[in-house]
This record gives structure tokens, sequence and C-alpha cells, in this order.
């Protein structure tokens, strides 16, 4: 970091503070991108801004702004990635909100980023049981809004994350009451030959309870949208219109908007965080 | 492009917009096989048949047009990629037909090829279900003209694919009821000795869901088919006579026959698109 | 071909009309054995009776004469032979029998060949049902004659040849409504690991599905079997006799024999091909 | 053969013919092992006795006469070889007994050698069946003479060969009516990731047939056995008197039995060859 | 050791006895890295106390103390390694506590340490049932403080390291009498290919067994806990002030507490050892 | 054993006697240890004792009396041998003892040992059966002094080597009615992919065959130890006090206590052998 001439309105702590989970190396690796960002945009030192779009850039993949989409795509992409934010916002358990975006970058149509205030190193139940909802929230809102039959294939790689973390929770946390405290080999630790360890009855038992989980989560996201349709279509159109919502943003927007239905009486659950 | 000289008929971008898809490498490529072809006809420069051509041959092989077939082979084509072809058109789902051939090629006797109109990023459930009847077409098409004892083995890559495409959408993207929203291990990505993922009830369930989409999809094409089996003769006949059809040929084709028909009190569902 | 002297009696395009799916290096291989046999046997120039011993010699093996066979042996391989050869025969929908041999050649102790008139792109659900029936003639025609006990191992390979068929009519052709219109992997495509891909319950609906197939094949070689016996005799005796049969030669013998049984107000399914 | 002095005893016919299924190589091994022996004796040419020794040296390993046994043991082995030659001489379609013998050699304690007349190319069901039969002669004698508890592991290796050959009748010969005329992968040729050809019902129906062959094996060897146990003790006690017993001497001694038990009126089936 | 100058606390017997299960090379290791830290802190010969230090790094990894936990984390750290080590030292077959602490170390955010006081060479049923409670006293104490849904994946590794045991005492140890006196393949001793050795039935019996066993030490540790609140608090709250506990102080601690309960009267077991 | 100075005391043949299933290599080997003993010891010659201890040095592993056990440990690996010890006392099937001791050796805390009068063969199904209860008798002793729940993991060498002799007497000998007469894999010789030899139901039918083995030699352990509990304590106190005990002193012992049992009238199975 000292080789790089770094601007006055970056304080080392700040930075280090947005960027939990990340190794030494993976921070030198952001310095020399923001480094390499500032000098494109001919700024004499990597200013803030640098820093931030060289950590976005790092953790969400490069932007693609060429890809040209219809306007029918980036609504469907804005009310995924609301789904996703708004379940989020309203699970108490659930690390804030980042930012949330429906600039197409390289690995996906759009992004919805929470980030952890301080590296973690385990998580409560409740805890994985909300991020299991959360992920499910981008396919309910598809649903709410255009119908079962025009849910896309935008959701797998959603299905995938839940599921593998729907599999660790039932078999090497032990938060499943119908396999019990056991560790059952998790597949990413199997190796060839050793399939004798679970009986092909426990597989099944082991299915069925990564299919509750996965249920659950995809029940909560559901009861979630459906109190809160009225933030969701707010939350889309503010996406539609701005592209990048930042968290501060975010909470500004919902909670002005809980004020307002509140004002008309409206019960609802406030978040407490968020 | 810049490197071959470009007949004055051919534009960039409708270029462009017939290879959704296309990398800048396949796009450099594509232009190769157009400067050959130019070449080995002696133009003076690349025209826009040449590169139509070029596409053609990348996208469906080359051409075999030394291929001896009887004309009950040719007959028995002909039929098949009238089904499949017809299928698409009857769903508005679909992507629009862009050509249909009964010309041997290097990997199969016909072929049916549909263009989206710009690069697409995901599918909605409809979309797929639509493309796995559009695959049963060909062998629908066969048992209605010839019967069922007399259906070939021409059809087994349409099944081939048409199963892949229904195990994807039942184990990847959470499209099966019967499954739920869990991301079971597609074949494509299992690593061995990791078959523990999966219970041998559950492979059953999969095994039922894959047949139940397959069948609904035969299913469609066989009611499309029943409902247009005039339109199929008569597409039919006008590949046997023009060997190939393109997709604005096709259009005038059906929308001339469905005149007529309505003309005759027949009534029919208007495809929306195609 | 231009490089050996060729006889006067050798039509290149009945040459070519005698090796259905002869790739170019085939025939390239066939002239070359072709031109051996012909040095052997100090011929001028390679003539049409060297170019089918080359060509019977590359499709069925090599002759070998100097195996002792018993009588009984000879026998029991004339009725085998014969069965397979009826079958062909009374199947209207099988390729025309090219020749029938009880030579001992390097596979086998007898052969049986038929050629089709022009390569094929691809088969009916019929025609392929009868090439299973044709299998099972040889160890039907042997249960005919000597009964159940004295069946030998000499049809294992014919037994395996139909079941590998039966298996594709099943899992690749979509021939099989037990199974239905899916793609199921063959065992000629399975990788190591992705056993996943077919549960314990389907896979034994497939292994019905196929043993149905070769039950059905073999009952029909029986139905042929039993209304030709007297055929099957005569056919047994004419290879004992003459130890190789042409297609012609067969013609020739069974139409007489059934002008003779119709003489005696026998019915008799007419043969429509062969 | 020609750079080895012969002696005028020897006959190339009569060499040959008792040593089917040799192969060139096979056979000049042999001449080079007759040698080899005949020189050690400081023969002054090969006798036909060094090559019927060498020949037994090549088909049941070498003699070990170093070893020990105590009486019990010799016994054992005598009834044990007795069962399974007088199992042979009752079956008819069993290839006539060559020799047996109670001389220790590098692979068993002792042996039973047919040799059938001519190299075979097939085999027929009821010829199987009697193999089978004569392998399971050996354990049953056993049991018949000294009770069920003193049986031995010496057995071992003759139940694993009529074991592997019971699944081949069952899984390559189409002999078992319960699996069908079909083809299910042998063990030998079974390649890793292709256990899918066969599912765990078809898997448990060959085990059955498997078990249900051997098992009638057994129970013909125990109905012979029990029919001539006066035959198995003179056949055990002229082994442990002589060591070795060539056909001839078998025949004879059979034979004179079979006459005199005939005249004490008991009943006997007489075998057609032997 | 002979190479390091030594301090005079340093007496070898004692260190032997506080390294059981320590080779020749683990204790060269050991004196290495005594050597290093006595140098780092400029000690002028090895003290006992720099022994110790190198000692639990061996043992436990290397400390973390820059990592940054809330006092959320550490009471909760610290509640999970007090329920640990109340369960080791009320259950008098455990070995003596040598060590609990709540400093984050390489492997783990806090750690409980037991010794044995001599090499040990088998183990009784007891003492494994012992360890499997053990295991589960650390989860245990988080769902008796902060309830069900807030334990959390930091016993991810217990589960594991109970379910492994809980196996072999199924699986090799012969300490089940659902399994019975049979040795079963253990998940680390399987080699590819073996599967055949154990029954899908049996595998969901060794399932069940170890399930069994997991439950029967969790449902120890509760009953433990359940009866020991008042020490689990005491035990906490000693931890979050002074960070590290040893096997003396431990003792001392609950000593003193069971002295103060024994006073109000409450009846308690008395531990034998510890 | 021309090269090393003998001792008059030492015979070729008594020592050949010892050493059954000892190679030409084995036996050069056991003359190296023994000269290396008897220069450690400074003895002019090899002595008959220093062939001896060589040679336990061989079958046993090296003696470890650096290890220091507590008096429990010692009583209970003295109970644990002399249960083995006195099984195979009481089986008259059973080969002779030759020595039990309760030094530590590299390979476990005890031993005891029986040798064969000579080389064997083959085994009957009595011998092996005894064989199994033997292994059994350490387990069983430790469960009769101390109770269930002190017993401990030593024995699972025992157990593992039990139940793989079961295995080969299920599998490989046909002494299962169970299973009948046939070969089913045994686990030393299965491949990799030829999973499909045995059927699941054929596979826990196996299992519960070789578990029947394990407990009937269990039970007949129990029964031994059972009659014959003042003997079982009468050797472990002779172990305790002699540390080993030859095949001679052993059977001094426990005849002298026969006779003092049978002088109280108690009724004593007599043992034929040993």
């Amino acid at each position: 970091m000292r080789k790089v001439p770094v601007g006055p309105d970056v304080a080392c702590m700040t930075l280090a503070r947005g960027t939990p989970g990340f190794s030494g190396a993976d921070l030198a690796n952001l310095v020399n991108e923001a480094a390499l960002l500032a000098a494109r945009c001919d700024h004499p030192h990597v200013t803030g801004a640098d820093f931030e779009r060289a950590r976005d850039r790092v953790l969400m993949g490069a932007e693609r702004r060429s890809l040209t989409l219809t306007y029918e795509e980036r609504e469907m992409t804005a009310y995924h990635e609301a789904g996703h934010a708004l379940v989020a916002f309203h699970s108490p358990e659930h690390d804030p909100l980042h930012k949330v975006s429906i600039v197409p970058r390289s690995r996906a149509l759009g992004v919805t980023m929470s980030l952890p205030e301080r590296d973690r190193y385990c998580f409560s139940r409740k805890q994985l049981e909300s991020r299991v909802a959360m992920m499910f929230g981008g396919r309910v809102a598809e649903e709410l809004i255009y119908g079962a039959d025009e849910v896309t294939t935008g959701a797998s790689d959603d299905i995938r994350q839940a599921t593998l973390l729907a599999r660790r929770m039932v078999t090497e946390f032990g938060f499943s009451d119908a396999i019990g405290p056991v560790y059952c080999e998790s597949a990413r630790e199997v190796i060839p030959g050793q399939s004798v360890e679970v009986s092909p009855d426990t597989a099944l038992a082991i299915d069925k309870e990564i299919r509750r989980v996965a249920e659950q989560g995809r029940a909560r996201a559901r009861q979630i949208l459906n109190d809160h349709v009225d933030q969701l279509r707010l939350f889309a159109h503010a996406l539609l219109e701005r592209e990048t919502l930042s968290g501060d943003e975010i909470r500004a927007l919902l909670t002005a908007n809980l004020g307002a239905h509140s004002a008309l009486g409206i019960e609802m659950s406030v978040p407490s965080t968020g």
C-alpha cells in the first residue's frame, strides 16, 4: 500500500472494514486494481471511489455495460434482485445490505451484496436459515410478479447455493433433528470408494431434510415478499431508474416507504437491523 | 473483418444480428469461412450470400450433396423436419424459424434451425417446455404419417437432447414440483465417488419427472401436428420440391395456408410470433 | 485403384454397390487384399472373383480350412446358419441375404451375411425387430432339431449382439412404451461415477424391456422356423453338400421348395423381398 | 520338433491327439520340456514316456514328491479325486478320463484330468451341466465318507470354478429360463462405471440362478456317488496303493467292479463312454 | 536436548509426563520450538514456561491474539469450552483436564485439553462413551444458554470427531449389540471397488447404531450440564475473565463451588477423579 | 546355515519342526536373526535358546520391555491371553499351544501362539470353527472378569481376524448352507467396477452368515470359559507371575488343576490334545 499514492479521502481502517474475509494477498490485489482504475481515469492519486470500484470488481466481477438487454430483461432482473434484497432487509439476522445493482457483470445480470460488519467465525442456525430464505428471494419475486410459468433459469445458481448450504446444515452442522447429531460425509469430501459411509436409506433421509430446509426458506421468502409487495415494486422501480442502490439508499427508500405505509395504518414488522 | 474485401450488400449490423451467441473468435472464424467460399466462387469480394452460406456451415455442418438418398428417405426426412418446424411455428414462446432444409449435412439428413432475435441470458419455464415439444416434432410427424412401426432411429439425437434438457429443468432449474426447489447433481458435473449425493429413491423421482416432462412435450407436439396435419403435408411437399425454406418462406407458406383454411371455416390458433 | 491392373470383368459401380458402409480407406484396403490374392493365384490382373474373396475376407474373417470338424459339428453348424438365414428370408424388412457358409472362418464356425442394397442412414423399428429375430434363428434351429438340452454355447455371440441391439432400442431410440421417449445412458457411453443417471428401479425396468424385446425376437424366430421346418432341413442339407450358398442360390432353393410345397396345398407366407 | 532326436516309439499323430487345444507355441514348449526330461534321465533320444511326463507337467504342474503328507491327508485326497473321477465316469457327456493322481503337484494335492478326443469349439448345455457336477464330486465324496463337519477347504477352487462356469451358463450362454435369452455382463468383462448395466433385482435373479445350477450339479454328484459308494472306496484304495491311475486302468477297475456288482444282482446305470 | 541450554526448573521426567504419545521426533520438535520461544523472549536458557508454551503450540496450534472478537463471540466460546470441560470433569472415566482456554488459536476459537496420565494402549467401552459425551458438551452448553435456534456451526468439528469415534465403536471395537461381534470396513480403510463388503441393510444398521451412540453421548452431556448449570456459568465467567484455566485452577474452582453448593443442601454427584 | 557356528544343542530337524510354513528365505532370515542375538549375548556359537528367541521375534514381533504398564493393564492382558489360550486348550481340533506371554511386543500387549505339528494344506470346517472361537476367547474373558462396560478396544484385531476368517468360510469354502455351494467374491480379490458380482440381497445374506459364524464362535468361547472360570483365574495369575508360559508349562498347569478339580468331584470335559 505504501508504493501507491493514496488520496486524502482514503482511510485504511474504513477500507479494511469493508473487506471482511480478505487475506493479505487479497488486499494487495485490491490495491493494485484500484491503482489501475485510478490510472485509467487519470486520477493523480487513488481515491476512495477507485477503491470501492476495485472492491466491487473483485467481489462481484467486472461490469459488462456493452451487454444490451431488453426492457423486459432489465425489469425481470430488477424484480429478482429486489426480491433477494427485501428478504435480507426483513430478516433481522441477516448481514446488512451493501449494494444492489442491475448493471450486468461478468457472472450475472444483477447482484445483491451483503457485507458482515466484521469477519465471522461461526454462524447460528437462525442466520443460516435466513440466508437460505434470502437466496430464494429472487425466484419468488419473479413468481409473484410474472406467474409460475414465466420463472426463469436465472435462479439456478441461487438454487444450487441454497441446496449446498442446506446440505451442510443437515450433514455437517447437526441442525436437522431428523438426521441427528451426526456427521455425514458432505459431497465435497467424499473420496472414491467410500460410498459405504452412508446407507441408501440415510441418503434418502438426508435428501428429504435438504428439501425441507430449502422449502422452509422459500416459504419464508414468500411470506416476506407477500407482506411487502409494495416495497418490492418500489425497489424494482428504483433499480430500473438508478441501476445501483447503496445500503444507505436502500435503507432510506424502505424506511420512507415504511413510514408512508404506517401512516396508512398498515401493520408491519420492523426490522431490527439494516 | 478489415482485412477481407467486403461487398456493398453486407451490413455489419445485419450480420451480427444473425449470429447471436457468437464470440469474437466465432465471428473471426465466420469471416474466414466466408472469404474462402468467396474465393472458391471467384467473387471479387465477399457477398452477403457468402456470409450466409458460411454461417450455415458453421452452425449446421457442411452440406453433403454427394449422398444419394432414395425418394422414401427424402420424404421421411421432409416430414421429420416439417414436424419440428410446425411445432416451433405454433409455439408462441419459440424463437423464430430461420431455415429448414433436407439437404444432407455432415451431422444429419436434414435440419431445422431457429434463431433468437438477440442473445439470450435466461429462459422461462414456458420457453423450455416449448423447446422440448419442438424436439419431439420430428418423431411425432413420422408416427402420424407412417405409423408407429415405421418410426426410425433418426430421432435418437432429438430424444437425447430433449432428455438432457428435461433433466436440467428438473435438477438444476427448480421447475419440478415433485423434486422441489433443490439442486441435484446433473450428470455433466458429477465427480467419481460422489454418487452419495442422491439416494436411489430421489434418483427414481428424478427419472419419473424427466419422463413426465418428455411425455408432456411429446403430447404437445402430437396436439399441434394433429391439429395441423394439412400444414404438415404442405410443408413436407414444399421441402421435397425446394429442399430448403427460409424463415420468411415458411411464414408465407403457412400464413397463406392458414388463410385458405380460415376461408373454409376451420378454426385455428394464430401464432403470435413467427 | 489406378495402380492395380484390373480385369475387364470388374465394374467399379458393381463393386461399390457390394460394399455399403465402406469408407475410402476401407475400399483401399479391399483393393490391396484383392491384389494380394490375385498375385498369389498368378492372375495377370485382379479379377471380379478376387475382389469378392477379398471382400468376404474383410467382412467375415479369413477362412480356416485346416480346422477338422466332425460330421456332427458340421451338421449342427449347418442347421444354425440355416436358422439365421431362413428367419432373414421370411422377414420382408430384412436386408437381402448375400451369402451363407459353413466354411470355418477366423471368428466363427459358419456365417450368414446380409447386405443392404445401399448405405443406410436410419432404421425403422420393424427393421430392428426383424434383425433381433434373425439373431435368434441359430439357437432356435438347434433347439428345434436337437432339443433344448443339446443347444450349444455357439449362440453366445448372437445373444450378446441381440441384447446390445435391444438395449439401444429401449434406451436410445425411444422404441419402448414402458420406458417412454427418454434417453437412458447406454452402456457404451457411461462414464465412471455417473451411475447416478439411472435409478435402480429404472435400471430394472430397462432390464425387463430388453428381455421382452429379446423374447419377442426369439418367439418370432420360433414361429418362422416352425412354419418352415422342411425348408430348414433342405437348407441345412444344401449347406452340408455345397458349404457355401450365394444369395441367388438361396432364393432359387427356397422358391423352388416353396413352389413344391404350394403344389402340395401347404399355405405359406410369401416373402416380399429376397 | 526336427531338432530334437525322437525315439522310434513316438508317433506325431498320437502326440497331437493327446494335446487338444495346444497352440504351436504350446507344442514347441512341450517338446523342449520333453527334451530336458530325456536329458536329465540320460535317454539317448526323447521317448514317449518323456513326452507324457512333459505334457502332464505342462497341464497339471510339477510334481512335489518332497511334500510329506500324513496317511489321513493322503486318504482324504484319494477320496476327493475318486469323487471327481467317478462323477465324470458316470456322466456319458463327460470327456473321457485321462489320468487321476494323488501325487502332490505344484497346484494341488491331487489331480483328476479329462481329455477331449479332439479340439472342441462349442459345448452343449448337457456337457456343461455334467462338468459342474464333476467339479462337486470331490467335496461330496469327503462329505459321504467323513461327514459334513470334516469337509475341508481343499474344495474351494472346485467351488470357484463351478461358480464361474455356472455364471457363464446363466449370463452368456442363455441357458437359464429365469434370466431369459439375454446377455448380462459377465464379471470378466465389466468395465468400471458400467455397473449401470444390470439392476439390483436382475443381479439377485442371476445370483439365484447361479446357485440353482451349482446345487443341481452337487445333487447330481451326490446321486452318482451314493449309487456307487462301493466304487468310490475301491477307487480311493486303488489310488492310495498305486498313486496314479491312467484312463485305461480306471476303466478296467470300474468295469471289473461293475461286473462283480452285477453278479450280486445290484442294478447300476451303465456309462456309455469311459 | 543436550545441545539446548536448559534452565534449572526443567525436569526431564516432568516434561515427558506431560507429553504422552509423543515420539522421539515429536519430542525433538518440541525442544526446538521451546528454544525458539526462549530466544525470542531473550531468556538465557529454556525455561519450564517456554516448554509449556511450546507444547501447547504443538498440541493446539499457534495463538492468534490479533483476532478481534466481539464480547458475544467470546462469551459463546467461553460457554462452549466450559461445556466440554464440565462434561469431562463429571465423567470419572475421563482423562484429567489439562487446560481450557478461549485464546483463539490457529484451529479454533477456544480449546479444552485433557491429558492422560500415561500412554494408553487400549480404551474401555465406558471411556469411549464418556469421550463422545464430552465432545457434545460444547453444543449442549450453547443450547442450554442461548436456545436451540442460536446454536452455531462452531460445533461441526466436535460432531465430526464424535461421529468418527462412534463409527469405530460400532464397526471395529465390537461395542454394538445390534451389529454384533464383527468387523465392518471403517471408512478410513475402504479401498475403491470393495464396497461389496457391506450390504445396504447392514450399512443402514451401522448408520442407526452410530446415531444411537451419538445421541446417548449428547443425552449424557445434557444430563451433566443440566445438573451443573451453576458451575457452567461460573466456569464461563472465569474463562471470560482469565482467558485460560489450568487443570489445577479448574479443580479448585469447581471444588470450591461444589462446597458452596453442598452448604446449600444441594445434592451432587462427586467426581472420583479430576 | 553352514556359515554360522551352531552349538551342539541345536538339531536341524527339531528346528524345522518348530517352523511350519517357513520358506527357505524365511529360514535363512531366522538363522541370521539367531546369529545376531548370539553375537549380542557374546555366545561363542548360536544356541538353541538363540534360535527360539529369534523365531519368536520373527513370528510375534520384537519385545518392548521398556513399555511401562500399570498393574491393571497387565492383569487385563493376562486375562485376555488366558482366555484365548483356554479356548484353544479345550478345543480338540485346535493346534497345540506353543507359548502364551504378556511381555509387550511390537504388535500387541500380549500374545497367544499355537503351532501346528506339521505344514497344513487344508483345514476342516470344525478346525476353522474352533479357530473363530479361540479368537473371541480374549474379549469373552475380559467380559467375564470385568463386566461388559469394561471390555476394551484391545480385542479389535481379534474381531477383525475372526470376521475375515468367517467371511472366507461363507464365501470361499462353501461352509454356509444359507449361501450354498457357490463362490462369492471375497473382499481381497474384488476388482474395481466388478461390484456387479453380488446383488445387495446376496450381500445381506453374506453379512448375516458372517455374523452367525462369529456369534457361534463367541458363544462357544463363552461356554468354555464359563465352564473353566477357575482355570482362567489360575492361568491369568500364572501369567502375571511368570510373564511367559510354554506349551508344556500350560499343559502341566491345567492338567494339575484338572486333577484337583476332579478330586473335588467336578465333572470336566477332557481335552484330547494339548
